[in-house]
């Protein structure tokens, strides 16, 4: 049995400064974990106890997939990573270290190389295969940003397993296979959650799904029609429309529309000295062109113009997607300066992409060829916009795609909008954030190919072998459940993840009481729950008492106090807020009756 | 139950090459583990079981101590380990890295300050002591040179515990119930052990001790007495002499010795032309002038002369002990060239330590001043030497110490050896080998101090708190328990330890073999045991089944094959060698008693 007087806990009753969200805060200010360094936490006992189920639920519904449990190091050699590229792509994300004698090495975001290499090492028949390994391992990545406690730390804890197949018919049954045991994982966590297409990122191949907590806290916006369609944000791609034909549209015309660097004077001014007669013009009639630096991993930086409708922004996160591994911010003014061909607020399509390369207009004083330029799927030929005239206080009207200029491809750069068609016409989408605590990949042979993991296949000839990858933050997944369960006085764990069923709080001096309240802890443990005893004597009010139950959050507070007298103790239910009497002599088999039931 | 069919498993009839000791080589050909870099270790399934059963052990013991489980991250910021100067300390053996903001961190070699700080955190009242904690957690050490597999790695796992105390009297009971706690797990775990004397190292502190395991491939010598002394050799203390009365001392004299750079040589000539008349001349009349290197862990590097009786080696292990945190080598032809006043082979005491400084004589080209000069405790006031006279072929002779040389001070430097007396006056020291499972230390207020850890005390003052530190090497008991229980053939797991209780072999191809192997393999699971199922049909032969059990190391193996017919199954006893017919019926209730009473 823990006891309050011994057990290694503080309980809080100011908030972190640094909390930013509920979880943060709560699991601090409980006691279950402390911060040790920005995205770096320790762990208290009751915030391991909480991580141990939390684990031990993953790792039975692995094993159950036919997963067999492996352990990889964190420090590792920097010759695989090379091998795939990832040494390079994660760019300031990875860890790197030398060690005493200077050779290369990395702390693990992930382990696609290691496990790879160890197969390889093992097995060479298709008899060997199918194939699935996990782990339970600290994952290291060096965030930009840590934030919000748990959910994005820079050690963390995380599932990974991989699975190992000699065609694309095995890699879609192991793939599925993981998908019904991440299913089974949330379920008995008690996480609602939202599968959606993904985009692969870093790490490769050709599908990946993400499991998504709906939440307001979180990083991820997905979105969902009514007939099912699910995606993240980043991976939605855009309806494209039809061609429409430019036969008999106007010629552009370049118009002088002073003081409009933004859509908003833009489309003012195209109303109030250009207007035409069927409707106004709208944002939507505008072509705007916004001017980004995109940054490689290892450091290079180099330009990029995108062509949206003016009536949508540009969404960073979908192109930074869609340019992986690159990251991508807006350009300087420094930027600007060394590309005087682009007139800020008045570019257009004339000094960018192929045409300008064919007509040699655009030399910045660096010298370079005209900047690549990329167009929302939107713009389709016969499109009809009003864009920069490369000029200060002119602009291009009827300036016609496909007519007038082209670009060099197509890229998912505007934001993706409440109401917007869902691509496989399932309806209108609907946006909302999630968190992200599982995403699963069929990576395919990226990986195999870059580490020469082959079999023998039924004809013995060499296969290269298919793969993929699944992950569960299981850290996150933690701090996911406080995030969900929790009030304004503290936490409310689930039962089968709490750190312990039942919190027995003495109240008063009485010695009647105290001994009382121990004989029935000792008993609801001999049952098989666990128990936290509040065995504090002395100059702990029972309020304090109390308001400790309620922020470390057990689902059931057995309170042994002044109705003791009367032959009653008091039974309260966290997460109901509710509270009982009940007989003295009832209570041990209420109790243990209560636990079950939340358990079962 | 696991079956071979399937568990990610492949046996190596082939040494590893680079395995020198038996639980290295059979760690990796059976199967437990994989080399991921030098001194890094993958673990696969068979392995991981191993080691959660040794990691339960110590967690109970650790809870049974009133220890209380927490977890510390790995990677780690510098502030803390720089406050107490281990940063520095630690020198090359540290892993250090920059994350992307360019902030110093570590990967942290154990955890000292980040237990004192989240104590400071949050403790501030004596009534919140004795505190004991503890994590099983993976730590980083760069070793010069990893070996033997898990014995030494640079990513292990440790079991670290810290103790709390108010008083010395506190921390002293804290340190005996960590004591037990040990005691009790390697008796549980079947391990042999010597606690020694220890130093303390890097740690810092009054008082350590070491538990090894006495093997020969240990890296760590020890002594013992009969009357029950012991220490690791790095702690032994030399029995100082009584100084000799020099009244009647000759003087000293130079004499020529041509040709006498080594003690042997020296010897040898003394006797030959200076013979004295009551014995001849030994190795012990003479006086050695070590010239060593030392390297401080910021890579500073100077000279320290130390003299020890001509029959005894200089240590270097027992001199890097004595003079920690520097490390300790000899000095290089470089050293001497740039220190002419050091003539090699024959160097005395004149050149050396207080004297040379009063007069002056030793200034090399760099213009230093004299080497710092240290004896070995043996050499008192009184004792008479032959020893070097500075110049090429020339000794001097009846050089008395504290009449005609003096040193710095004393330092323990010559080698122990077998039959020297115990420090306590218990009798001749015997010389053994032992690998360090455990370290128990004596913190004391070092670690306390240069955080700021204090508490009230009953007196409404701040005392600074006395600490402990305690670790377990859990990765290297499991390799321990592998070196200790093996054969020519391959490991024998004792049973409470082994991945699994027994082995099923099913040998031929007759199906009533497999079905009956499945069948009783699944009784023997649903009596709780932990099995193996050698399920490999086709062309996997008898012998190579039971090659592969004998090499895996379960304790039991059960043979289903040819006796079939004859209503017979066979069970084989690892250990023992041993080998039994049981009849079919008795199999499954004989298997579950004797493993029970193997895990009893």
């Amino acid at each position: 049995m823990l006891r309050m007087s011994t057990l290694f806990l503080r309980t809080l009753r100011e908030d972190p400064a640094d909390a930013e969200v509920a979880s943060h805060r709560l699991l601090i200010r409980a006691g279950y974990i402390r911060r040790a360094a920005p995205g770096i936490y320790s762990w208290m006992p009751l915030g391991l106890r909480v991580l141990a189920k939390v684990e031990a639920v993953v790792r039975e519904e692995m094993e159950r997939a036919g997963s067999q449990e492996v352990h990889f190091p964190a420090l590792l050699p920097k010759e695989p990573y090379e091998a795939t590229g990832r040494w390079d792509e994660y760019g300031p994300n990875l860890f790197r270290l030398q060690d005493r004698k200077g050779t290369d090495m990395l702390l693990a975001p992930t382990h696609e190389e290691m496990f790879t290499l160890l197969v390889k090492d093992l097995y060479s028949s298709y008899k060997d295969l199918p194939l699935s390994l996990f782990q339970i391992q600290t994952k290291y990545r060096d965030e930009a940003r840590p934030r919000a406690g748990l959910l994005r730390g820079r050690e963390f804890i995380m599932k990974d397993a991989y699975s190992f197949d000699v065609d694309d018919a095995g890699l879609e049954a192991s793939y599925q296979a993981q998908r019904e045991a991440y299913i089974r994982i949330f379920e008995r966590l008690g996480i609602d959650y939202v599968i959606v297409t993904a985009t692969s990122g870093a790490m490769g191949g050709s599908k990946s799904e993400e499991f998504l907590a709906p939440t307001v806290i979180g990083e991820d916006t997905f979105v969902r029609s009514p007939g099912g369609y699910a995606a993240n944000v980043e991976a939605v791609t855009t309806p494209v429309p039809d061609p429409i034909d430019w036969t008999d549209a106007p010629d552009a015309h370049v118009e002088d529309t002073p003081d409009t660097p933004t859509i908003d004077t833009l489309v003012a001014v195209a109303n109030e000295r250009h207007p035409r007669p069927e409707r106004p013009w709208t944002a939507a009639d505008t072509l705007k062109n916004v001017v980004l630096a995109l940054t490689s991993p290892t450091g290079e930086r180099s330009l990029l113009v995108v062509g949206v409708p003016g009536d949508r922004d540009a969404d960073l996160t979908r192109l930074e997607a869609a340019l992986a591994p690159h990251t991508v911010e807006p350009a300087t003014e420094a930027d600007f300066a060394r590309h005087p061909q682009l007139v800020k607020g008045y570019i257009g399509p004339g000094a960018l992409g192929p045409q300008a390369r064919d007509e040699g207009v655009a030399r910045g004083d660096e010298g370079d060829t005209a900047i690549p330029y990329l167009l929302d799927p939107r713009i389709v030929p016969g499109t009809r916009w009003i864009t920069g005239a490369d000029a200060p206080g002119k602009h291009v009207f009827d300036l016609t795609a496909g007519r007038d200029f082209s670009a060099d491809g197509t890229v998912e750069a505007a934001e993706v909008r409440e109401g917007d068609p869902a691509p496989d016409g399932s309806g209108p989408l609907e946006l909302a954030r999630g968190v992200e605590i599982g995403h699963i990949f069929q990576l395919g042979r990226k990986y195999a190919e870059a580490l020469g993991l082959q079999v023998l296949d039924v004809n013995g000839k060499q296969q290269t072998v298919t793969m993929g990858s699944y992950g569960v933050g299981v850290t996150r997944v933690m701090a996911l459940l406080a995030e969900l369960n929790n009030d304004e006085l503290g936490l409310k764990w689930p039962a089968h993840v709490a750190p312990f069923h039942v919190h027995v709080v003495a109240t008063g001096k009485d010695q009647d009481v105290f001994d009382t309240a121990e004989r029935l802890a000792g008993e609801l443990e001999a049952e098989g729950l666990e128990v936290l005893y509040d065995d504090r004597a002395g100059k702990v009010s029972p309020g304090v008492k109390f308001k400790d139950a309620e922020l470390v959050g057990a689902p059931f507070i057995l309170v042994v106090g002044r109705g003791l007298a009367d032959g009653e103790v008091e039974l309260k239910v966290r997460a109901e807020g509710s509270s009982e009497a009940l007989a003295l002599a009832e209570a041990v088999p209420t109790v243990v009756e209560r636990v079950r039931a939340a358990l079962a």
